[in-house]
């Protein structure tokens, strides 16, 4: 039974979203069919739509931010049940076997993850569509289950800010008594915060924040810089303590201005970059989402003002994320 | 008793180093007056000669790869006898009671530590001078044990290129089984090949040595970047394997080429700097040394030929440290 889906997608770089009717793959044994309630809005699919990263196929439906209920699943599946509230996030496979995926660090995997959207399936070999759409069809190994409790539209930037942010925080060991730092104020540094302070962070800061960033010298531990465009990093290394680091999650480019290594070397520090996290880490970040009541702080748009939320995101304009409430496709 | 002691010191940025004659400091309660026998040859002593950094005063009487011999102790100090072959390193003192020096991280003193020469005495306020001279006094704290048994013109290079390299072994937890590589072979990356070896290190491996790069996609753990001078650290972060660090140890300045961020956020790689190390781990390297038997592989001169020596290391024309024998002084 071949399923034909609804979704939003944008047929070229130039291009407004709109409606667009396509195929979604017969599920295989191993597979779960969700339908999607609500679909978190990336700063990196408006990258994609407009192909600011130069690998874009068309026509393409974003969205890597998906909760939903599942519909049915493979004979193969035993994990999930009709009705059970799911997410599925950036990744929907991987290789599976190289050391990278061994060790649950399936965002590393040495043969490229399978994205979500923009991807290749790497068994029928046709292009993946994303989340803006009322269904997908996704492996169980990539499905992720939402505890009880937790708002489903507030959970759905889980799936990638929330991830992006709690893998360096888990890597970089935070817990009590550290102290963070958060560079930019967007979907995904307002995840960092809250989930920096319920790991129990001492002083987290945000370093827009001049007041708090006064005689903070030597203090922080770890930096999460979610910055998504080029920007100087040399005036946050002194803030950073001996053997701190300065972890990149926002922007893909050259470091310019020149990024000094004295105070590196005088220091200890490093700067590092991170990326989404693996599934068994997702679960993880939802696990203790659903145990500690943490959301991200959404605006609830219909699928129809996508274009409109783009031009909003491109100004920040949105305290944090837009999410899409899904029901609004057949309104 | 004030110390009037004969040494080699530069004038001037300009000026070829020439003997000098200069008074040492009564020595405290705390400290210990060493005759010194060999002195290893630093490319930094060569910086500071010529003001490369720009905070050179002069006379300066460089040298902090000092090997000698207790003459005597002062009252509080009973760590050392008269006779003990001892070592003194980059630091003859530091603040003692920050965060770091608390840590045993002296070389990341908050107040910046006193350096062994180019510095000022933290108590008298008067300027530090080197080991390229007969005696040092130095505080107790600060002198390090040489362990019977150890070749003492090889163990010199120890108390800088040897630690330089060894902290961030350490550091970054290399052991059995793990994988290095090494950029530079000179008196630092000689000594980072033969330390990662003995502690176990399964695979170390020479960048310069186009055969052994080949095929190292992903390999390496830990990247130690000994080379003194601008260069683009880009081609090598890709035999960095997942969470890989490359650590710089040799090149205070900014990144150029600029320094793309995509291989460290899609493999949460990390470049790193790294200075000396503490006390406590200048001895645990000493230890390590004395158990294994590793010296550093040196040319002997005499202290008349220091000028020319200095030529030689500019072409990289020793292998790999030139240690001046302190007894040609009286010759």
């Amino acid at each position: 039974m071949t399923m034909n889906v609804i979704g939003y997608a944008a047929r070229s770089a130039k291009d407004a979203l709109v409606p667009h009717r396509f195929v979604r793959r017969d599920p295989r044994p191993d597979d779960v069919v969700i339908e999607i309630l609500y679909c978190g809005v990336c700063h990196s699919d408006l990258h994609n739509v407009r192909n600011d990263w130069g690998h874009s196929v068309y026509p393409m439906v974003p969205g890597h931010e998906i909760i939903g209920r599942v519909v049915s699943v493979g004979p193969n599946v035993s994990r999930f049940k009709p009705g059970d509230p799911v997410g599925v996030g950036c990744m929907v496979d991987s290789c599976r076997h190289c050391a990278a995926c061994e060790q649950g660090l399936e965002q590393y995997c040495e043969e490229i993850p399978t994205y979500t959207y923009n991807g290749i399936d790497r068994h029928d070999h046709m292009p993946t569509f994303g989340g803006y759409s009322e269904k997908i069809v996704a492996s169980d190994k990539f499905v992720l289950k939402i505890p009880d409790g937790l708002d489903l539209k507030g959970a759905a930037p889980l799936l990638c800010a929330g991830i992006t942010t709690w893998s360096p925080l888990r890597h970089w060991k935070v817990g009590k008594g550290s102290n963070v730092a958060v560079i930019g104020l967007g979907g995904l540094g307002h995840m960092a915060l809250k989930l920096a302070k319920a790991l129990g962070a001492d002083h987290v800061v945000l370093s827009t924040d001049e007041k708090q960033m006064a005689a903070v010298n030597g203090r922080f531990e770890l930096i999460i810089d979610t910055v998504p465009y080029v920007h100087d990093l040399n005036p946050y290394m002194p803030s950073l303590s001996i053997s701190g680091t300065l972890v990149l999650v926002g922007f893909l480019g050259g470091l310019e201005p020149l990024l000094n290594t004295v105070p590196l070397i005088m220091g200890r520090k490093s700067v590092a970059g991170s990326v989404i996290g693996g599934i068994a880490e997702t679960q993880e970040l939802l696990d203790f989402c659903g145990k500690h009541g943490i959301t991200s702080d959404i605006e609830v748009i219909k699928i129809q003002n996508i274009n409109e939320a783009y031009e909003r995101m491109l100004k920040s304009d949105v305290k944090y994320r837009f999410v899409i409430d899904m029901a609004s496709l057949k309104g």
